[in-house]
């Protein structure tokens, strides 16, 4: 059946039983909340400390294609790079809300994967989807907000602004098998289906790292970004906000091993540049990433240090202390 | 200068500045927010009581179109309808975050003048804008999440779903004038100066019933929405949600003047299903109604009352009780 057949409030009520069903009365939010989907407005009992929000959208043809994103891992991911960004400042999920434009003609089989996929994200990570809207557009996007806050109020963020000279800067994870994974769909590139597996789960099925950042916070980390449009991009993004400069050096950088066995020369700007791995990149002393590396059940990695430099400039160095060149350092909307 | 000259990240900059420029360090949301436009999440200090939370958006060519919409008038409407959401449920609305789709080729003096009408509302209303996403995409499209909190994080909310039988159906304000503007730049119809403003300012520039959600709450009333797809679209999702049904004798519908005085027959039809008046439509008892009545600044007016019936009709009738009927009764999305 069409979306345009089943009408605008046919696919609410769907959408929310579908949420309503798939609820744990035991999960954290969801004893809080007041009102659900179907309502003006969403309510819930609020708390005192740092409360945290973020929106991020999802456009057809723009962040995704139906071509190599299924419909319910695009559920999975667009809820899930909203939780990242609550994970990079050390936070709790709790809220979702998603707003969903989609053509008349879209399959409601298809609205319901999405749906799922969505589902499958907040149960595992303890979030309670809580409203939305739904319109018609030519094209589908997606829109959600996450809602969270410090981990039960208490404890300070992870802003971008509070690295210093000296400071090391260290990832959680390895990069470039999200971006590796995109070229694969896109170009249908073929490779053993372990490695085929692996890079395709790294682009669809990103895992934000929410207990991770929420370490960082315990372990007195103050800076952290989640790597989603590049290392470098997003490094460079610490570096202005926090007015200082930074030396990296690659050969440090954690490149996944799928991508350093199937892509070749192009393992390491995959990983410098490719984006979207959603690890998180978080700059401390020396002393307090130890701890870290210590306290983390997944590899953290140092590469490189924060330098004084008013500008903000990213520095990419090789072995030699050489400078290293890199044509294209991330993604940007309206780059020409 | 396009858009695509000055790049996402030159964007968010100058839309960053000009909404830090607006704030007012004295408006209440502003001394509690942490972190504003510019890192992962928005961040501020939380409070107990019940929070609310609402988001919409507004496509290009299926919500507005730039013929008759200003790109400023369009900013404060984006805003308005979100915050007409926090206004139903009796709330105070304190924090927004948008996500702005456009084309690399709009002029980013159109971009300004979209921020300056959202920034006039948020000062208006004490909105703190402190967060928001940008990207490209082939249309325009504009999704805001606001949130809000009930007074002083105290008292009720007003559902959808606490209507009984024999409570008084109430509206605020009158209706019909925004369908009507709508009409009038589409169809470029020609009125006097005066009736062309006032039409052309329902339709644009939605004034969110705030200060009336709020007395409703002071006095008592358990239930409202306001009317954005029409009243009889609306009044169905209170049936729907409360399990009642409803009878409106369509005479007392309080008609715009300027709608009655310029589209004759058709004024009716704009006033019952027209919709975007943003107007609060409210059920209580009679003697609740009086109170708010004696209190508000604006009219109000009973139009029907709420009668038994689980499948949740509405049913129109003219002054003689005979029935009257309507061939259509709201905007609906995916709607054949």
């Amino acid at each position: 059946m069409k979306v345009s057949e089943l009408g605008e409030f046919g696919l609410i009520d769907l959408l929310a039983k579908m949420v309503s069903s798939s609820k744990s009365k035991q999960l954290a939010p969801w004893q809080q909340v007041i009102l659900g989907i179907g309502d003006d407005t969403a309510a819930w009992h609020g708390e005192a400390g740092t409360q945290l929000v973020t929106t991020d959208s999802l456009f057809q043809d723009i962040h995704f294609t139906l071509k190599t994103t299924p419909w319910q891992e695009l559920g999975w991911k667009a809820l899930a790079v909203n939780v990242s960004d609550i994970a990079a400042m050390g936070g709790v999920p709790k809220y979702a809300l998603v707003s969903l434009a989609l053509p008349g003609n879209t399959e409601v089989a298809d609205v319901t994967a999405l749906y799922q996929g969505m589902i499958e994200l907040a149960q595992q990570f303890e979030v309670a989807i809580v409203g939305g809207d739904t319109s018609r557009a030519p094209l589908v996007s997606i829109t959600i907000t996450v809602l969270g806050s410090t981990k039960n109020g208490e404890g300070h963020i992870l802003t971008r602004s509070a690295a210093k000279p000296g400071d090391k800067i260290a990832v959680t994870g390895s990069l470039g098998a999200a971006a590796a994974g995109l070229e694969m769909l896109t170009n249908q590139l073929q490779f053993s289906p372990e490695a085929t597996a692996q890079l395709r789960n790294a682009f669809l099925h990103p895992w934000p790292r929410v207990t991770e950042g929420q370490l960082l916070v315990a372990q007195g980390v103050k800076t952290a970004i989640d790597i989603s449009d590049g290392l470098i991009s997003d490094l460079n993004r610490i570096c202005q906000s926090s007015k200082v400069g930074a030396r990296v050096e690659v050969d440090r950088v954690p490149i996944s091993p799928v991508v350093k066995a199937n892509f070749g020369d192009r393992a390491l700007e995959l990983a410098l540049s490719g984006g979207e791995d959603y690890e998180l990149l978080f700059v401390a002393s020396a002393d307090i990433i130890d701890k870290v590396k210590e306290a983390a059940s997944c590899p953290v990695t140092v590469i490189g240090e924060i330098v004084a430099d008013k500008i903000g400039k990213v520095a990419l160095v090789d072995t030699k202390g050489n400078p290293f060149l890199l044509s294209k350092t991330g993604w940007e909307h309206f780059a020409t």
